[in-house]
């Protein structure tokens, strides 16, 4: 087991702290002959970059990716692509009292449970920038799928109680701007309406030095019937191992998710019937996956993100000395990280699928036939 | 990537189709030393087997595991330990009208994308049979487990919209009622009205010729501090993939869950104190998982159930032919399967868990000079 | 680290010990829809069986297999195939006196300090009769191979001091008239005159109580350029591992192999000259791998097997109780392993190759877009 | 399969190329506590440094590594170790020719028919270059390993035909001043004589514009018997593997490797008898490994190295064209690779060796038990 990696065909292996050198990510796995450049993988990292709006940290990170192998002459070779992204300024500031408590709802205890001691330096492994990797490797991923004729549509679907009223279908309906308006949206929400109730909502939060959750739900359209492993890598399993492994994911559903615990068969199953020659799911109960296998339908996932544990209000823990105390956190801390965390979703399901994608290539006899006909 | 293989230490490898002539699974990884006979297994066998009660298919199947390899005078030798159920009659019935249309809710359409045909009879790979692999493999992870102090307690949370009342802390504070009132439960429900409630909703969709789904929650006791892996194989990540991977779950959670995303930070993060000369969580909204390792705390997480898609109703599908037509699904199916999955959610949890505490193993330098101590 | 699985993608997971109920084998990631039946892969077993000839033990077993899953209507269906040879007699015999002292050459020792305890029933897991699950997965791989215009060609090149004249380029220039002498020889040696020798020489090892090793040479034809990944996994590394994994090699080389090492590099390049339109070596010191990839030409490898350990000679050894004593091992046992290990050295070049082939299939992004056009 | 990551427990992930960025490498799985800095990798790798003598390229490469991660206050984290040696300068002189065709010996061919195209810059990722993240990979395995009391001595056994006289176990009986010598002699060979023949032999190999090959022997001591898999994961398949994935390596053996072939059981067995209250093999020809798991007497394996490839001396060849031409290789080319390659073989060595003994951790029930004691 390699903790740091994920996938077996499209693999990345992620590395660094949020405060050390620099964070990186390792791809390997990836077809030669794709055409790649910096600019494709950071109009990623933008999106999870800070200080996007004034609900996310105000902290200066610019977050700009150097390619260090893999491509030459402005394609990929297959080997492995190195990626990084150095940390500007590593400060050398006092990190002494955080280091003697262990922060509520953070890794803090744990990291010293399992390992003796932690890189405490604003959450040293266990911090959100570890998900640069994971995006740097996605946009690749993406590049590649895109190319496939696959789409990636991720936005955030709720903060605290608000809601936004269209149903997937419903956006899907209207594809192409509901994505313009989120991606121009400072809350990544295609609602103009529950994006300025969610914003009340956040300023209150952070009136009362509280922070927020939120779930986020993603489609992805395009995908062949066919793809996913029947039993324990199934398609819908592997996208839950890989959004669960994003830090403050508490939930995770496909399709009617939980609200399918309730259903009847009857409600549940979504009827086949032909459509312009294909077969044809009329509903989509399932989220586009039957039997861990995709069926061409689109495939509709949601993570619960819980709130930002990092606040300023008063809270009571536990230090190093075994003394219960009394902290307030203080800092640039977002107040929500769930419109950063859309990006990190989205890249982290297209790595899981590309990868079952890749997996799928030799399924069926015919198609090693086909593959290495001049051996035949 | 090997579809049929879970784990990275502690290792299952599972094979077998409804109808054919077995069902088993290969344990790689078993530490050398377990005493172990056919009667620990099949006790878990028993809880998935069908014809407990009239909520269940009425299809008789005694489900009896044989070892056929890795057991030596009663102990495990540390080499694989292969387990297998025969199946008693393989009726070489007709199933030409299920092999020619794809099931609503079911993998047939699917199998047929990704393999270009299928083994139709009884479902073949993508049956609800294949989980005795894991059941079987399960049972010997939960024996390990025991033995490190560990305890698991898995329930039926809900049945349609039927919920128990009382919360998992609740349970825990009466565990040993709890747990023996729900094994002899036949909806494995910890509370008695509930059930009676249940039941009544279930008769009335059998009425319906329809069926139902819910939810199934667990709880892990006795876990010490450290486990799981910081970043990909965190200790819920990879319990997510687990759980996930067993047909017709299709949501997950940890602690608060989807809950946690409309809470705020001040609500969601548990306060740390000490106790007995421990850091104890004061709360548990995290369900004893902070960054994806354990903190000592019980370890909570459900997961959504669909309605068993083998219903008499009349469905609307599509025949290979490529004819939308009407079918009826006869046969003795269950109208729920939640209370026979409990067992395998469990034993999927086990796997999850001892794997990521053998990986655990290794994460100090002073634990790899303990255990070399000769060498230096 | 599933110390009994083999391979990524086309993966085998054997189990079972030499005295035990059987040995078999799991089959993951096999392509649907190769035809298969029980005769495939019992003409590859009927190959290591013993009694075939005086040189090996007379003990009559039928290693009779069985497929237990996986194909449906004489087809596989892409979901795991077991196979299983079920012993025909498991003896209560009394194995008492080689319980209590560690054969020299055996696993015997370095089993108990590993496990603590060991099967020691025939050597239990350490076996040669392990390898029946690998020829029974190497069958299959076979079988798909040669669908794809690839031949395998494996025989006896030394049994003791004596080795067969002919080069393997002598071998490929009359290769079918070689196969069939060999696969007709006892030795499985492709040379009368060696063959006869080596039996002179086999019969004064076992009139001395003595046993013999060996070299078996592979010749693989038909394989694509372009197989086997850069670095780390490169097939002659690959292959490498897989023949070593076979109890008793003590050696492996690839082409010129040990001989390399004292040439100079202008004799052991091999030049490159276009013949019928291909870019072709004109020498084969490479033995067919450049860099760890296939180049086109015919793979070549051998492998040096030791000498049975079990002799009946007078051996020194120290027993349980930690007294050094005199053994001397009685029973049926093979004066030398070689000729039936030649079908075990098939089948893991075999499985290796298939292996790395699956894994190539997504080098090139061209091979993707062919792949998923309907996605385009 | 990461076709560029070894190991399952101790894991690196190499990339680079030999005139790109950089070179560097992700080892995950480093148990958290050990303390390491830059200078305890430097010195690995300035063992395989170029212009250490006149038989290396006098190319001046100062090979200085960088820790981007993992370290914290001077000990390993637990988290990914990344390590990284840039390339001082990445010179865009003309490499028009070289891109034309195939070098005889070389990659380019291989990588060609796998991947369309290739970084032909100075041999791309195929270029011993890749090698350095290997090397410092390995000096982290190593430092972990010596503090658990093993040694690794690796040097050069053979130059062309020169071949030490001293056995490995003369060398262990002089033990420390034979490593001296080793690491203070030009070509890393043990025996003064030897490296002074072997010197002239280079000169003329020189002179007459050709190159040299040799093999390379290790010996590891302090190994405790148990270490290694049973069946596909034996100590001695996955150090085949190891060795084998380094370029230009031919042929590996362990103890008596072919020469084993031709003795006869009574010769080949190790007597066991015992010494100081231990067991103990009273002869070496197993070389420390029996059944793929170590026995505690000293592991020795040899590796055999082909000649440089790239030679002055004229060589027909093809170029893209499909022309077949004459070529003469120019530059700064190694006559001999042998001696930097003893560290890289003894780094491949340790690698193996650590990941398999992170295995053995859990080998017993015992062991866990031992190990979660405040569970039970």
């Amino acid at each position: 087991m390699a903790g740091s990696s994920f996938g077996s065909h499209f693999q990345i292996s992620t590395w660094g702290e949020s405060h050390g050198k620099g964070i990186g990510v390792v791809v390997d796995g990836c077809p030669a002959g794709l055409s790649l450049c910096e600019a494709d993988i950071q109009k990623f990292l933008n999106r999870r970059k800070p200080g996007q709006s004034r609900y996310a940290t105000p902290r200066k990170e610019d977050d700009k990716v150097e390619i260090l192998s893999g491509v030459f002459e402005g394609q990929t070779t297959g080997t492995p692509i190195s990626l990084a992204v150095f940390n500007e300024n590593q400060r050398s500031r006092d990190y002494g009292e955080i280091a003697s408590y262990y922060r509520p709802g953070h890794a803090d205890y744990t990291f010293d449970q399992k390992y003796g001691f932690r890189d405490y330096r604003g959450g040293g492994r266990s911090s959100g920038r570890e998900t640069i990797g994971r995006v740097a490797g996605g946009a690749i991923a993406i590049k590649i799928l895109e190319q496939l004729g696959i789409s990636f549509f991720t936005y955030t679907r709720a903060i605290g109680a608000i809601t936004i009223p269209q149903s997937a279908n419903d956006l899907l309906s209207n594809y192409k701007e509901a994505q313009e308006q989120t991606l121009a949206n400072p809350l990544y929400m295609p609602d103009a309406d529950s994006s300025q109730k969610a914003q009340d909502y956040l300023e209150e939060c952070m009136k009362n030095t509280d922070s927020a959750g939120g779930i986020i739900e993603g489609i992805i359209t395009g995908v062949p019937a066919g793809i996913g492993e029947p039993v324990f890598d199934k398609l819908d399993a592997n996208l839950a191992k890989a959004i669960f492994s994003i830090g403050a994911v508490k939930g995770f559903e496909i399709g009617d998710g939980f609200l399918a615990a309730s259903a009847t068969g009857s409600k549940s199953n979504d009827h086949f019937s032909m459509q312009d020659g294909q077969v044809t799911a009329v509903t989509n109960h399932a989220g586009g996956i039957l039997g861990g296998i995709s069926s061409g339908a689109p495939i509709i996932f949601r993570a619960a993100v819980k709130p930002t544990p990092s606040i300023a209000a008063t809270q009571q823990t536990v230090n190093k000395s075994g003394e219960t105390i009394s902290i307030s956190i203080h800092g640039r801390h977002d107040p929500i990280i769930v419109p950063r965390a859309v990006v990190v979703v989205e890249s982290m399901a297209a790595l899981t699928l590309l990868d079952l994608m890749l997996e799928n290539m030799s399924s069926q006899m015919d198609y090693l036939k086909n593959f290495y006909p001049s051996n035949k």
